[in-house]
Protein backbone atom coordinates (compact mmCIF):
# COMPACT_ATOMS: atom_id res chain seq x y z
CA UNK A 1 0.00 0.00 0.00
CA UNK A 2 2.92 2.47 -0.99
CA UNK A 3 2.53 5.73 -2.42
CA UNK A 4 5.44 7.31 -3.72
CA UNK A 5 6.48 8.86 -0.60
CA UNK A 6 9.90 9.99 0.25
CA UNK A 7 11.80 10.58 3.53
CA UNK A 8 14.57 12.74 3.66
CA UNK A 9 16.60 13.12 6.70
CA UNK A 10 17.36 16.76 6.58
CA UNK A 11 20.63 18.06 8.52
CA UNK A 12 19.16 21.16 9.74
CA UNK A 13 22.61 22.65 10.52
CA UNK A 14 23.70 24.11 13.80
CA UNK A 15 20.73 27.29 14.06
CA UNK A 16 21.49 29.63 12.26
CA UNK A 17 18.88 29.84 9.25
CA UNK A 18 21.49 30.98 6.60
CA UNK A 19 23.61 27.98 7.49
CA UNK A 20 21.00 25.67 5.86
CA UNK A 21 22.27 24.52 2.30
CA UNK A 22 20.81 25.23 -0.78
CA UNK A 23 19.47 21.85 -1.07
CA UNK A 24 17.62 21.90 2.71
CA UNK A 25 16.20 24.44 2.04
CA UNK A 26 14.53 23.17 -0.96
CA UNK A 27 13.54 19.96 0.44
CA UNK A 28 12.09 21.97 3.64
CA UNK A 29 10.12 24.26 1.02
CA UNK A 30 8.82 21.03 -0.58
CA UNK A 31 7.94 18.82 2.44
CA UNK A 32 4.57 17.92 3.20
CA UNK A 33 5.11 16.40 6.24
CA UNK A 34 8.30 18.21 8.96
CA UNK A 35 8.99 16.09 11.49
CA UNK A 36 11.21 18.37 14.36
CA UNK A 37 13.06 17.52 17.59
CA UNK A 38 13.45 20.34 20.08
CA UNK A 39 17.52 21.02 18.77
CA UNK A 40 15.80 22.34 15.42
CA UNK A 41 16.02 26.16 16.13
CA UNK A 42 12.32 28.14 15.03
CA UNK A 43 14.57 29.86 13.00
CA UNK A 44 14.55 27.19 10.38
CA UNK A 45 11.64 25.43 10.96
CA UNK A 46 10.16 29.26 9.99
CA UNK A 47 10.89 28.09 6.35
CA UNK A 48 8.49 25.61 5.72
CA UNK A 49 5.41 25.91 4.04
CA UNK A 50 2.64 27.35 5.69
CA UNK A 51 0.37 24.20 4.74
CA UNK A 52 3.21 22.12 5.92
CA UNK A 53 1.93 19.74 8.62
CA UNK A 54 4.63 20.06 11.09
CA UNK A 55 5.12 16.97 13.91
CA UNK A 56 7.12 17.50 16.70
CA UNK A 57 8.90 14.24 17.95
CA UNK A 58 10.14 15.55 20.78
CA UNK A 59 13.15 14.10 20.82
CA UNK A 60 15.79 15.19 23.18
CA UNK A 61 18.37 13.53 25.50
CA UNK A 62 16.50 13.29 28.62
CA UNK A 63 13.98 15.36 28.94
CA UNK A 64 10.19 14.07 27.51
CA UNK A 65 12.03 11.75 25.03
CA UNK A 66 10.10 9.68 22.44
CA UNK A 67 11.40 6.74 22.02
CA UNK A 68 12.99 6.07 18.40
CA UNK A 69 10.72 3.64 17.50
CA UNK A 70 8.11 5.84 17.41
CA UNK A 71 9.79 8.53 15.76
CA UNK A 72 10.60 5.67 13.00
CA UNK A 73 6.53 5.14 12.78
CA UNK A 74 5.58 8.34 12.93
CA UNK A 75 8.09 9.34 9.81
CA UNK A 76 6.96 5.79 7.96
CA UNK A 77 3.01 6.24 8.02
CA UNK A 78 3.44 9.68 6.67
CA UNK A 79 5.56 8.50 3.68
CA UNK A 80 3.04 5.73 3.60
CA UNK A 81 0.03 8.34 2.60
CA UNK A 82 2.53 9.61 -0.39
CA UNK A 83 3.68 12.82 1.48
CA UNK A 84 7.05 13.82 0.86
CA UNK A 85 8.35 13.62 4.51
CA UNK A 86 11.26 16.07 5.83
CA UNK A 87 12.88 14.55 9.27
CA UNK A 88 14.85 17.74 10.13
CA UNK A 89 17.58 16.94 11.94
CA UNK A 90 19.99 19.55 14.24
CA UNK A 91 23.79 19.85 12.86
CA UNK A 92 24.46 17.31 10.00
CA UNK A 93 22.21 13.59 9.94
CA UNK A 94 25.44 11.72 9.78
CA UNK A 95 26.91 12.66 12.81
CA UNK A 96 25.07 11.72 16.21
CA UNK A 97 22.27 11.99 14.16
CA UNK A 98 20.71 8.39 14.77
CA UNK A 99 20.31 8.53 11.07
CA UNK A 100 20.98 4.81 10.82
CA UNK A 101 17.75 3.69 12.77
CA UNK A 102 15.29 6.41 10.64
CA UNK A 103 16.94 4.84 7.57
CA UNK A 104 16.36 1.09 8.03
CA UNK A 105 13.05 2.01 9.48
CA UNK A 106 12.69 3.38 5.69
CA UNK A 107 13.87 0.51 4.07
CA UNK A 108 12.25 -1.72 5.92
CA UNK A 109 8.90 -0.39 4.84
CA UNK A 110 10.21 -0.31 1.20
CA UNK A 111 10.33 3.47 1.34
CA UNK A 112 12.30 5.91 -0.29
CA UNK A 113 15.08 7.65 1.84
CA UNK A 114 18.23 10.03 1.12
CA UNK A 115 20.28 12.03 3.57
CA UNK A 116 20.87 15.76 2.95
CA UNK A 117 23.64 16.73 5.06
CA UNK A 118 24.52 19.52 6.71
CA UNK A 119 26.64 21.44 8.93
CA UNK A 120 27.44 19.74 11.82
CA UNK A 121 27.97 22.12 15.04
CA UNK A 122 32.04 21.34 15.34
CA UNK A 123 32.05 23.02 12.02
CA UNK A 124 29.95 26.16 12.93
CA UNK A 125 31.88 26.45 16.57
CA UNK A 126 34.97 26.39 14.63
CA UNK A 127 34.07 29.04 12.15
CA UNK A 128 32.74 31.33 14.72
CA UNK A 129 36.27 31.18 16.97
CA UNK A 130 38.19 31.13 13.63
CA UNK A 131 40.04 28.84 15.04
CA UNK A 132 40.14 25.90 12.03
CA UNK A 133 40.44 22.11 12.97
CA UNK A 134 43.52 21.33 11.34
CA UNK A 135 46.48 23.09 11.46
CA UNK A 136 49.52 22.17 9.02
CA UNK A 137 52.35 20.64 10.87
CA UNK A 138 50.24 21.01 14.29
CA UNK A 139 46.80 19.17 13.96
CA UNK A 140 46.31 17.03 11.24
CA UNK A 141 43.44 14.47 12.69
CA UNK A 142 39.89 15.04 13.85
CA UNK A 143 38.25 13.43 16.32
CA UNK A 144 34.69 14.15 16.51
CA UNK A 145 33.23 12.29 19.76
CA UNK A 146 30.33 12.73 22.21
CA UNK A 147 29.91 12.84 26.38
CA UNK A 148 26.22 11.07 25.47
CA UNK A 149 27.31 7.37 24.79
CA UNK A 150 24.23 4.50 24.82
CA UNK A 151 23.45 3.61 28.36
CA UNK A 152 25.86 1.04 29.70
CA UNK A 153 28.47 1.54 26.93
CA UNK A 154 32.13 1.69 28.55
CA UNK A 155 32.94 5.75 29.57
CA UNK A 156 35.35 7.17 26.81
CA UNK A 157 39.23 8.05 27.39
CA UNK A 158 38.92 11.48 25.92
CA UNK A 159 43.10 11.72 27.40
CA UNK A 160 43.90 8.75 25.11
CA UNK A 161 42.27 9.92 22.15
CA UNK A 162 43.95 13.12 22.20
CA UNK A 163 46.80 12.48 20.45
CA UNK A 164 49.79 14.57 19.45
CA UNK A 165 48.13 16.23 16.19
CA UNK A 166 44.77 15.70 17.60
CA UNK A 167 41.65 18.12 17.67
CA UNK A 168 39.36 16.78 19.88
CA UNK A 169 35.37 18.27 19.28
CA UNK A 170 33.22 16.90 21.98
CA UNK A 171 29.64 17.30 21.70
CA UNK A 172 27.17 16.87 24.19
CA UNK A 173 29.61 16.46 27.26
CA UNK A 174 28.92 19.53 29.29
CA UNK A 175 27.01 17.58 32.14
CA UNK A 176 30.44 15.64 32.23
CA UNK A 177 33.22 18.02 32.78
CA UNK A 178 34.43 17.21 35.82
CA UNK A 179 35.46 13.53 34.02
CA UNK A 180 36.70 15.37 31.38
CA UNK A 181 39.30 17.46 33.28
CA UNK A 182 40.35 14.23 35.79
CA UNK A 183 40.37 12.24 32.75
CA UNK A 184 42.95 14.95 31.11
CA UNK A 185 45.09 15.55 34.28
CA UNK A 186 44.98 11.78 34.78
CA UNK A 187 46.48 11.02 30.88
CA UNK A 188 49.29 14.18 31.52
CA UNK A 189 47.65 17.04 30.42
CA UNK A 190 48.77 20.46 32.07
CA UNK A 191 46.13 22.25 34.24
CA UNK A 192 46.95 24.79 31.89
CA UNK A 193 46.25 23.19 28.80
CA UNK A 194 43.69 25.17 26.47
CA UNK A 195 39.83 24.38 26.34
CA UNK A 196 37.43 26.30 24.24
CA UNK A 197 33.22 25.99 24.62
CA UNK A 198 30.84 26.84 21.72
CA UNK A 199 27.72 26.53 23.02
CA UNK A 200 24.72 26.69 20.87
CA UNK A 201 27.25 27.71 17.92
CA UNK A 202 25.72 30.14 15.38
CA UNK A 203 22.87 30.49 17.00
CA UNK A 204 21.39 34.30 18.54
CA UNK A 205 21.94 32.66 21.91
CA UNK A 206 25.95 31.75 20.73
CA UNK A 207 28.16 31.47 23.95
CA UNK A 208 32.18 31.74 23.67
CA UNK A 209 34.84 30.50 26.13
CA UNK A 210 38.25 30.19 25.96
CA UNK A 211 39.88 28.60 29.17
CA UNK A 212 42.05 26.01 30.42
CA UNK A 213 41.74 22.02 31.60
CA UNK A 214 42.01 23.14 35.43
CA UNK A 215 39.96 26.07 35.52
CA UNK A 216 37.20 24.68 32.66
CA UNK A 217 34.46 23.11 35.68
CA UNK A 218 34.28 26.51 37.30
CA UNK A 219 34.47 28.28 34.19
CA UNK A 220 31.59 26.87 32.65
CA UNK A 221 29.41 26.76 35.63
CA UNK A 222 30.03 30.66 36.18
CA UNK A 223 29.03 30.90 32.57
CA UNK A 224 25.95 28.90 33.08
CA UNK A 225 26.94 26.97 29.73
CA UNK A 226 25.16 23.85 28.96
CA UNK A 227 24.53 21.53 26.15
CA UNK A 228 24.10 21.93 22.97
CA UNK A 229 27.91 23.09 23.34
CA UNK A 230 31.28 21.92 21.93
CA UNK A 231 34.43 21.51 23.59
CA UNK A 232 37.65 21.88 21.98
CA UNK A 233 40.38 20.33 23.09
CA UNK A 234 43.75 20.31 21.18
CA UNK A 235 47.30 18.61 21.13
CA UNK A 236 49.71 20.56 18.69
CA UNK A 237 52.97 18.89 17.81
CA UNK A 238 55.28 21.12 18.88
CA UNK A 239 53.86 20.82 22.62
CA UNK A 240 53.95 17.02 22.57
CA UNK A 241 57.22 17.40 24.72
CA UNK A 242 55.12 19.28 27.30
CA UNK A 243 53.77 16.34 28.62
CA UNK A 244 54.77 15.54 31.83
CA UNK A 245 55.96 12.20 30.43
CA UNK A 246 57.55 13.33 27.12
CA UNK A 247 57.55 9.33 26.11
CA UNK A 248 54.90 9.57 22.85
CA UNK A 249 51.93 7.88 23.00
CA UNK A 250 51.47 4.45 21.38
CA UNK A 251 48.52 1.89 20.81
CA UNK A 252 49.07 -1.81 22.11
CA UNK A 253 46.96 -4.57 22.03
CA UNK A 254 45.85 -6.21 25.13
CA UNK B 1 46.40 52.04 4.13
CA UNK B 2 43.92 49.59 5.00
CA UNK B 3 40.22 50.33 3.60
CA UNK B 4 37.60 48.42 4.96
CA UNK B 5 38.23 45.58 3.35
CA UNK B 6 37.26 41.94 4.72
CA UNK B 7 38.24 38.76 3.67
CA UNK B 8 35.57 35.74 4.30
CA UNK B 9 36.81 32.30 4.08
CA UNK B 10 34.21 30.39 2.81
CA UNK B 11 33.37 26.69 2.37
CA UNK B 12 32.49 25.71 -0.96
CA UNK B 13 31.05 22.61 0.02
CA UNK B 14 32.55 19.06 -1.72
CA UNK B 15 31.29 20.30 -5.03
CA UNK B 16 27.42 20.74 -6.00
CA UNK B 17 26.01 23.71 -5.84
CA UNK B 18 23.57 23.31 -4.10
CA UNK B 19 24.90 21.69 -0.63
CA UNK B 20 26.56 25.53 -0.46
CA UNK B 21 25.11 27.16 2.73
CA UNK B 22 22.86 30.27 1.90
CA UNK B 23 25.67 32.05 3.94
CA UNK B 24 28.36 31.35 1.29
CA UNK B 25 25.94 32.17 -1.46
CA UNK B 26 25.16 35.53 -0.71
CA UNK B 27 28.95 35.96 0.16
CA UNK B 28 30.18 34.78 -3.12
CA UNK B 29 27.61 36.90 -4.81
CA UNK B 30 28.40 40.14 -2.71
CA UNK B 31 32.05 39.77 -3.37
CA UNK B 32 34.17 41.98 -5.80
CA UNK B 33 36.96 39.14 -5.51
CA UNK B 34 36.81 35.79 -5.23
CA UNK B 35 40.05 33.48 -5.04
CA UNK B 36 39.32 29.89 -5.84
CA UNK B 37 42.07 27.00 -6.25
CA UNK B 38 40.98 23.86 -8.57
CA UNK B 39 39.17 21.90 -5.65
CA UNK B 40 36.37 24.36 -5.96
CA UNK B 41 33.77 23.49 -8.83
CA UNK B 42 32.92 25.28 -11.58
CA UNK B 43 29.20 25.01 -10.46
CA UNK B 44 30.14 26.81 -7.61
CA UNK B 45 32.08 29.27 -9.30
CA UNK B 46 29.49 30.20 -11.74
CA UNK B 47 27.42 31.88 -8.83
CA UNK B 48 30.11 34.78 -8.74
CA UNK B 49 28.90 38.43 -9.78
CA UNK B 50 29.31 38.65 -13.47
CA UNK B 51 31.61 41.66 -12.48
CA UNK B 52 33.60 40.21 -9.49
CA UNK B 53 37.06 39.33 -10.42
CA UNK B 54 37.95 36.00 -10.12
CA UNK B 55 41.64 34.89 -8.71
CA UNK B 56 43.06 31.67 -9.54
CA UNK B 57 45.42 30.66 -6.83
CA UNK B 58 45.99 27.18 -8.44
CA UNK B 59 46.59 25.18 -5.34
CA UNK B 60 46.53 22.25 -5.27
CA UNK B 61 48.61 18.83 -3.76
CA UNK B 62 51.52 18.75 -6.51
CA UNK B 63 50.68 20.28 -9.79
CA UNK B 64 51.64 23.62 -10.35
CA UNK B 65 51.17 24.17 -6.62
CA UNK B 66 51.43 28.02 -5.29
CA UNK B 67 53.34 28.70 -2.21
CA UNK B 68 50.90 29.53 0.49
CA UNK B 69 52.45 32.81 1.13
CA UNK B 70 51.52 33.49 -2.57
CA UNK B 71 47.92 32.99 -1.45
CA UNK B 72 48.00 35.03 1.58
CA UNK B 73 49.74 37.77 -0.36
CA UNK B 74 46.88 37.85 -2.81
CA UNK B 75 44.00 38.23 -0.91
CA UNK B 76 45.38 40.72 1.87
CA UNK B 77 46.42 43.08 -1.46
CA UNK B 78 42.98 42.48 -2.42
CA UNK B 79 41.71 43.90 0.89
CA UNK B 80 43.90 46.10 1.67
CA UNK B 81 42.12 47.79 -1.80
CA UNK B 82 38.96 48.07 0.94
CA UNK B 83 37.48 45.42 -1.73
CA UNK B 84 34.90 42.30 -0.25
CA UNK B 85 37.06 39.01 -0.70
CA UNK B 86 36.06 35.92 -0.60
CA UNK B 87 38.22 33.25 -0.54
CA UNK B 88 36.75 29.80 -1.49
CA UNK B 89 37.77 26.32 -0.29
CA UNK B 90 36.74 23.04 -1.08
CA UNK B 91 34.58 21.95 1.73
CA UNK B 92 34.91 23.23 5.22
CA UNK B 93 37.57 25.67 5.53
CA UNK B 94 38.08 24.65 9.07
CA UNK B 95 38.81 21.04 7.56
CA UNK B 96 42.21 20.45 6.32
CA UNK B 97 41.60 23.89 4.22
CA UNK B 98 45.20 25.75 5.54
CA UNK B 99 42.47 27.98 7.33
CA UNK B 100 44.89 29.26 10.15
CA UNK B 101 47.66 31.06 7.67
CA UNK B 102 45.56 32.80 5.78
CA UNK B 103 43.25 34.16 8.98
CA UNK B 104 46.88 34.76 10.37
CA UNK B 105 48.17 36.99 7.08
CA UNK B 106 44.71 38.74 7.68
CA UNK B 107 45.32 39.53 11.33
CA UNK B 108 48.59 40.29 10.71
CA UNK B 109 47.61 42.77 8.24
CA UNK B 110 44.60 44.32 10.13
CA UNK B 111 42.41 43.23 7.87
CA UNK B 112 39.17 41.83 9.00
CA UNK B 113 38.66 37.85 8.66
CA UNK B 114 35.77 35.69 9.09
CA UNK B 115 35.04 31.74 8.22
CA UNK B 116 31.88 30.62 6.94
CA UNK B 117 31.26 26.89 7.07
CA UNK B 118 31.19 24.47 4.62
CA UNK B 119 29.78 20.86 4.23
CA UNK B 120 32.99 18.74 4.02
CA UNK B 121 33.61 16.05 2.02
CA UNK B 122 32.82 13.33 4.49
CA UNK B 123 30.05 14.41 5.58
CA UNK B 124 28.73 14.54 1.75
CA UNK B 125 30.38 10.74 1.10
CA UNK B 126 28.29 9.43 3.77
CA UNK B 127 25.02 11.15 2.87
CA UNK B 128 25.36 9.71 -0.77
CA UNK B 129 26.56 6.47 0.74
CA UNK B 130 23.15 6.72 3.12
CA UNK B 131 25.55 5.58 5.48
CA UNK B 132 26.04 7.72 8.44
CA UNK B 133 28.88 8.33 10.43
CA UNK B 134 28.08 7.23 13.91
CA UNK B 135 25.32 4.10 14.43
CA UNK B 136 24.00 3.95 18.71
CA UNK B 137 26.12 1.69 20.38
CA UNK B 138 28.61 0.50 17.48
CA UNK B 139 30.16 3.89 16.48
CA UNK B 140 30.14 6.94 18.29
CA UNK B 141 33.84 8.74 17.51
CA UNK B 142 34.93 10.03 13.67
CA UNK B 143 38.48 10.50 12.92
CA UNK B 144 38.66 12.60 10.14
CA UNK B 145 42.27 11.89 8.89
CA UNK B 146 44.64 12.55 6.16
CA UNK B 147 46.56 10.83 3.48
CA UNK B 148 48.70 14.13 3.14
CA UNK B 149 50.61 15.25 5.81
CA UNK B 150 53.31 18.42 6.18
CA UNK B 151 56.33 16.70 4.36
CA UNK B 152 58.51 14.90 7.00
CA UNK B 153 55.82 14.44 9.26
CA UNK B 154 55.69 10.58 10.49
CA UNK B 155 53.39 8.28 8.80
CA UNK B 156 50.19 8.36 10.46
CA UNK B 157 48.83 4.71 11.96
CA UNK B 158 45.13 4.34 10.95
CA UNK B 159 44.83 0.96 12.36
CA UNK B 160 46.03 2.54 15.68
CA UNK B 161 42.82 5.21 15.20
CA UNK B 162 40.75 2.88 14.14
CA UNK B 163 39.98 1.26 17.79
CA UNK B 164 36.29 -0.31 18.55
CA UNK B 165 33.78 2.50 18.02
CA UNK B 166 35.65 4.69 15.57
CA UNK B 167 34.85 5.22 11.99
CA UNK B 168 37.44 6.87 10.61
CA UNK B 169 36.91 9.23 7.19
CA UNK B 170 40.14 9.36 5.06
CA UNK B 171 40.85 12.48 3.19
CA UNK B 172 43.38 12.55 0.01
CA UNK B 173 44.51 9.07 0.62
CA UNK B 174 44.18 7.76 -2.98
CA UNK B 175 47.86 7.84 -3.23
CA UNK B 176 48.75 5.89 -0.34
CA UNK B 177 46.25 2.83 -0.05
CA UNK B 178 48.77 -0.09 -0.31
CA UNK B 179 50.52 1.46 2.81
CA UNK B 180 46.58 1.89 4.32
CA UNK B 181 46.08 -1.89 3.80
CA UNK B 182 49.23 -2.94 5.09
CA UNK B 183 48.85 -0.92 7.95
CA UNK B 184 45.33 -2.32 8.70
CA UNK B 185 46.00 -5.89 7.69
CA UNK B 186 49.14 -5.82 10.31
CA UNK B 187 47.10 -4.14 12.81
CA UNK B 188 44.74 -7.42 13.17
CA UNK B 189 41.57 -6.16 10.41
CA UNK B 190 40.53 -9.33 8.17
CA UNK B 191 41.00 -9.05 4.74
CA UNK B 192 37.40 -9.65 4.20
CA UNK B 193 36.58 -5.96 6.46
CA UNK B 194 34.82 -3.66 4.45
CA UNK B 195 35.91 -0.32 3.12
CA UNK B 196 34.36 2.33 1.33
CA UNK B 197 35.05 4.73 -1.26
CA UNK B 198 33.18 8.27 -2.15
CA UNK B 199 35.41 9.84 -4.70
CA UNK B 200 34.14 13.49 -6.20
CA UNK B 201 31.23 13.07 -3.43
CA UNK B 202 28.36 15.33 -4.05
CA UNK B 203 29.61 16.33 -7.63
CA UNK B 204 27.95 14.74 -11.33
CA UNK B 205 31.35 12.53 -11.74
CA UNK B 206 30.76 10.97 -8.09
CA UNK B 207 31.93 7.52 -7.95
CA UNK B 208 31.59 4.80 -5.03
CA UNK B 209 32.80 1.42 -4.85
CA UNK B 210 32.53 -1.14 -1.70
CA UNK B 211 35.38 -2.92 -1.43
CA UNK B 212 37.59 -5.23 1.09
CA UNK B 213 40.83 -4.39 3.14
CA UNK B 214 42.22 -7.58 1.07
CA UNK B 215 40.85 -6.07 -2.24
CA UNK B 216 41.27 -2.25 -2.02
CA UNK B 217 44.12 -2.03 -4.39
CA UNK B 218 43.13 -3.59 -7.11
CA UNK B 219 39.26 -2.43 -6.67
CA UNK B 220 40.31 1.48 -6.50
CA UNK B 221 42.44 0.93 -9.78
CA UNK B 222 40.32 -1.28 -11.59
CA UNK B 223 37.62 1.69 -11.11
CA UNK B 224 40.40 4.52 -11.61
CA UNK B 225 39.18 6.23 -8.46
CA UNK B 226 41.43 8.74 -7.26
CA UNK B 227 41.68 12.34 -5.17
CA UNK B 228 39.71 14.20 -3.97
CA UNK B 229 38.09 10.94 -2.40
CA UNK B 230 37.32 9.36 0.86
CA UNK B 231 37.75 6.36 2.35
CA UNK B 232 35.44 4.89 5.06
CA UNK B 233 36.67 2.62 7.37
CA UNK B 234 34.49 1.52 10.68
CA UNK B 235 35.23 -0.80 13.69
CA UNK B 236 31.59 -1.21 15.45
CA UNK B 237 31.74 -2.13 18.57
CA UNK B 238 29.92 -5.13 18.07
CA UNK B 239 32.94 -7.32 15.76
CA UNK B 240 35.45 -5.55 18.54
CA UNK B 241 35.73 -9.13 19.25
CA UNK B 242 36.25 -10.73 15.47
CA UNK B 243 40.11 -9.34 15.42
CA UNK B 244 42.65 -12.30 15.46
CA UNK B 245 44.12 -10.96 18.51
CA UNK B 246 40.36 -10.42 20.86
CA UNK B 247 42.34 -8.16 23.89
CA UNK B 248 41.62 -4.72 23.35
CA UNK B 249 43.24 -1.92 21.68
CA UNK B 250 44.29 0.81 24.49
CA UNK B 251 47.11 3.49 24.58
CA UNK B 252 50.15 3.73 26.41
CA UNK B 253 52.93 6.10 27.21
CA UNK B 254 56.86 5.06 26.28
Amino acid sequence: MNGAGIISLVGAGPGAADLLTLRALRRIEAADVVCYDRLVDPEVLAMCRADAERIFVGKEVGANAWPQERINGVIVAAARQGKSVVRLKSGDPSVFGRACEEIAAARAAGIEVEVVPGITAASAAAASLCTPLTERGETDRIVFATGTCKPGDAAPDWGAMLTPGTTIALYMAMHRLAELRDNLLGAGFAPSAPVSFVASASKATERRLETTVGAMVEAAAAARLGNPAIVFLRHPKSQAAALPSAAPLRVVRG
